[in-house]
C-alpha cells in the first residue's frame, strides 16, 4: 500500500487539514492511506518584513505574488514526478476524469494563490497546472485545494471501504444522478414510486435513466451535447 | 451593520467553521459580520442506533438519508426568509451571481448530504434548492457548503476592506482574469510585458482585455459562447 502525498504551498498553513481531519479522509489519513505536508511560503521572503507580494505591473486594485519568492517555495519541494496545480478561477475546469487521474497518481502538489494573483512567469517557469473548482470567486486557493483533496481521497484504494461503489454516481455516465427513496414508505402523504417497489428491475432501470436523462436535460443541457 | 447567519445541517458538524476559522472569514466572524451554527442531524434519529439512513427503493448502492428525520431537523431552525441550499452534485452550478444574492440576503441554511443521496419528498416538501460546486464528486455536502460559505463571506460588507475592490476579476465581466505581474522587472530572464511598465493607460487596458479574452477563448469557450 502506498500513500498518496500533498503538499500544500500556502501562507495560510493553519487551514490545513481542515475538514479532511475528520470521517472518511481523517481515518484514511491516520491509516496512511494518505499524507499532507504543508510548505509556508512566507517563510521563503527575504527581507525583514516577509514581504511575499507587490503591487501589479500596470497598475489596478490587489497585490501579486512575487514571482522569486514562490519560485523558491516551490524549488524547496523535493522533485519528484508529482503533477503541480495552481487553484485559480482563470483554471481549467476541475473534472472527475482529473480527479481520478489525480488518485491513480503518487501525489499532488498544489499551491494556493492569494491576492489579485501570481506573477504570470513563475506560472509558466514552474509549469503550473492551473485548475478551477467552478465560475465563482474565493478567498484564496485554500478552500479549493482542500475541496480537490476531498474528491481525490475518497477515490483512494480502502478509503471507502464497502460503504460505497463509487461509480454510480453523478458524472461518472455523464448524466446527473436520477432520484433516490427510502423508507418510510409514505412521508407527508408522498409515496414511493410504484416501479421502485415492483421488483422488476428492468423497468427500475428504465425509470432511472429516463429520470437522469430528464433532469440533466432540464438542469444541465450542457452535459448532454457536449462532447 | 447585520450579521449574515449561516446555519448548516450535517452529520459531521466537527467539519466547522473549517478553514472558514482563519485569515480573512475568521476575523469576519470575530468581529460579528457572520456568525455560523450547525444542526446535527443524528439528534432528530429515533431509535436506540440512532439511524439516520436506509437502503434505497429500487435497490442498488449506498444507503439514503431518511426524508422523516432530515425533515424534523429542518424544521428545527426557526422559520425565517433564508434560502435553504442542498449541497448536491445534481444540483445547478454555483455562479458568481448566485454568491452576490446569497450575500446579499440576510443569510443561508444550509443541508449537507452524504451517503448515496437524500430522499426526493424531503427535497420537495422543503422546497431545498439543489446547488452544485462543479463536476466532480465529493465525500459529502460538507466541503461544498464550506466553499460557498468562503466565496459568500468575503463579499459581505467591510470583510475585504480596503484589501481589494472584489469587481475587476474572474467571472464579473464573464472572462477569466488576464495574466499578473510584479516586481522584479527580470525573473529568470523573463522580463515583465514592456506595455505594462509603459504608463500608457490606454494601451495596458487594450492589452489586458486581449489577453483575458485569449484567454477565455482557449480554456473556456463556453464562457464567449453563452448568454
Amino acid at each position: 500500500m502506498t500513500t498518496f502525498r500533498a503538499t500544500i504551498l500556502t501562507l495560510y498553513p493553519e487551514m490545513f487539514p481542515g475538514h479532511l481531519g475528520f470521517s472518511l479522509s481523517g481515518k484514511a489519513m491516520e491509516r496512511g492511506d494518505w499524507s499532507l505536508d504543508t510548505v509556508q511560503i512566507r517563510d521563503f521572503a527575504e527581507d525583514k518584513h516577509r514581504t511575499v507580494d507587490d503591487t501589479p505591473a500596470g497598475g489596478g486594485a490587489g497585490m501579486v505574488l512575487k514571482p522569486d519568492i514562490l519560485a523558491k517555495a516551490i524549488d524547496s519541494v523535493a522533485a519528484d514526478t508529482r503533477p503541480r496545480l495552481l487553484m485559480s478561477p482563470r483554471g481549467r475546469p476541475l473534472t472527475q476524469k482529473r480527479v481520478r487521474e489525480l488518485a491513480d497518481g503518487e501525489g499532488v502538489v498544489i499551491v494556493c494563490g492569494r491576492f489579485e494573483g501570481i506573477d504570470q512567469r513563475v506560472i509558466d517557469g514552474r509549469n503550473l497546472e492551473e485548475v478551477s473548482i467552478g465560475d465563482y470567486i474565493l478567498s484564496g486557493g485554500e478552500p479549493a485545494a482542500l475541496t480537490v483533496l476531498d474528491s481525490v481521497i475518497r477515490l483512494l484504494p480502502g478509503v471507502m471501504g464497502n460503504v460505497h461503489s463509487g461509480t454510480n454516481e453523478s458524472f461518472e455516465h455523464g448524466l446527473l444522478e436520477h432520484p433516490h427513496y427510502t423508507r418510510p414508505q409514505v412521508f407527508e402523504g408522498e409515496e414511493i414510486p410504484a416501479v421502485l417497489t415492483s421488483g422488476n428491475h428492468a423497468a427500475i432501470e428504465k425509470w432511472r435513466l429516463e429520470k437522469a436523462l430528464r433532469l440533466t436535460g432540464e438542469r444541465r443541457p450542457d452535459l448532454l451535447t457536449d462532447d
